[in-house]
């Protein structure tokens, strides 16, 4: 049997963000829904980079984010994702190396260039977030190295993957691996209109138990059950999944069992400067609690810490080590 | 003759900031020097990319850096600079255009890639730059626009530039056009280790008037003159220039002109948390306080206004909108 090299790798759209502060009637003018993510195709996104301001380059991508907060708190991190062999391609490979994660997945040498997301972020640090998936269109199972899934004791999942056309078989492939070799899938439900277009697929890989533990929030819970009452949305995803934690933001989060319900406190922050990757960092808290059998409350709390480093400032990837943070909350040794 | 249609138009190297924080270790692994900037080949630049950790991109480069200082305080800044036509180099004129700078200089088609500084950030603020000059060494005489030359009240110019091969030329040529036209010419003497490498021609230029102002911080005065003593660098400097204006950190600066010395403080600041750009926005905010007329004091104030916002973020260029500040300050109406 193989034996465990990772504590999580992380399967995801491979994105640089490109970022901008803004005000609120930019996202009127270009009819941007605020808070949420719009797949765009390459003449839209050269058109919303022409108008926006200047900005910030930084590597980003949900489940890349993960991982790297996973690194900075100290577990075992590894990420497969596609960039193309550019300029920003190199500097998501090595920013993410950087940070300690494995990345291996190689880049692909022709087609659309590496994916980017132009980021707006309005004055009470909310983000509204465009993509344009180039490279990562391109990922596809081949790109899934059997022995680093079967080395891995959960695989992490961003409901994001199934936007590009190949990323849904290397997504399906990887959980099968997992499984096959005794380890746990986790999936996030990425955003409520993520979830919105793919709602079939996504309560059929909890209802086979293709995945064992999801993350969502309340506007994906809600979209999920197309559900209205928070509660009736709760005990629906209870009845569909081992083991799910819903975030609430300032309100912290939810972690729900199949016979139980443990309501973990977000940490105070005293400025929200920008909300990019709050539930990437989140799943990254937990997931490393996880790793090193902690319980549902001190997985949550790394969690809520976690997010709570990256909402502090521009970007989506901790500034600070978290291992610190957490030795300074009392959260780690 | 020709009317003014920009009140400040520099030219300087066109460079895209890597970013990263980094302990004191790392400097001396690397043999780098804290606080200076050093020029490195492409080997060089490669190997500090691979050893440094994740960093962010945003554009730089000395004098763009100050015009777009100069637009955010509301006035009418040029840049004459060059890229590639590259990923970094599309990113470069995105981002001085979107602050509001007029931007014309053509990309270079072919040859080495857009300039880009690898930063290093310590935990004190203190920024370590190491610039790979590539496209910036392309500027040619035949880059500077004459028309725009002449439509500009004050060129400023970057000592760096004494850098890049042809550059010089482009500087002299610049320089003609612009007294011709009855305007003035202000240098910046950028970073101590360049004026070790150019201090007879530096000083040539003050000597011969082909600059009239010229910006230094208590580093390049010493250089300058190879003089420890700071009164009588400055006593050196008041007879070979008009107008010199001398930055002393945290002391604020001292404006140096035949027969006078104004000394005027610096604006408090909670926390230094990148120096990166402090030089190229004092000198955006004084040349923004002499393109309205206003006094050496008021000009130094402005100059140390801008200076304060940059060092209190990562990145060389203002987050805020520096107008807003100086209103608020009661440095404009």
């Amino acid at each position: 049997m193989t034996s465990i090299r990772y504590d999580v790798l992380g399967i995801g759209n491979a994105i640089v963000d490109v970022i901008a502060r803004t005000e609120e009637d930019f996202l009127l003018k270009q009819g941007m829904r605020k808070g949420t993510m719009a797949l765009i195709d390459a003449a839209r996104a050269e058109a919303i980079y022409r108008a926006m301001g200047p900005a910030i380059e930084t590597s980003g991508g949900s489940a890349a984010n993960t991982t790297v907060g996973i690194a900075s708190l100290g577990a075992r991190a590894a990420f497969i994702g596609k960039v193309k062999d550019d300029g920003l391609g190199h500097a998501f490979a090595h920013d993410i190396r950087a940070a300690g994660v494995t990345f291996a997945t190689p880049p692909a040498s022709a087609g659309a260039p590496t994916a980017r997301c132009y980021v707006l972020v309005t004055p009470d640090g909310e983000r509204t977030m465009n993509t344009y998936l180039g490279a990562a269109q391109d990922l596809h199972p081949d790109d899934i190295d059997a022995d680093m899934i079967a080395a891995s004791a959960v695989i992490y999942l961003e409901g994001y993957l199934w936007d590009p056309k190949n990323a849904k078989d290397a997504f399906l492939k990887a959980a099968k691996i997992a499984h096959a070799a005794g380890r746990k899938v986790a999936l996030t439900l990425s955003d409520a209109f993520c979830v919105d277009r793919w709602r079939d697929e996504f309560l059929q890989l909890m209802r086979s138990r293709t995945v064992d533990l999801i993350f969502a929030n309340e506007a994906e819970l809600h979209s999920l059950y197309q559900a209205s009452d928070f509660d009736t949305a709760v005990a629906a995803l209870r009845a569909d999944i081992d083991v799910a934690v819903v975030t609430r933001s300032e309100k912290g989060c939810l972690v729900v069992g199949p016979d139980s319900t443990e309501a973990v406190p977000a940490f105070p922050v005293e400025r929200v400067v920008d909300t990019t990757g709050a539930g990437d960092l989140f799943a990254a808290g937990f997931l490393a609690g996880l790793a090193r059998g902690a319980d549902d409350r001190t997985c949550g709390r790394l969690g809520a810490l976690a997010a709570a480093e990256v909402i502090q400032h521009l970007g989506a990837r901790p500034e600070s080590s978290l291992k610190d943070l957490a030795r300074e909350t009392g959260l780690a040794d």
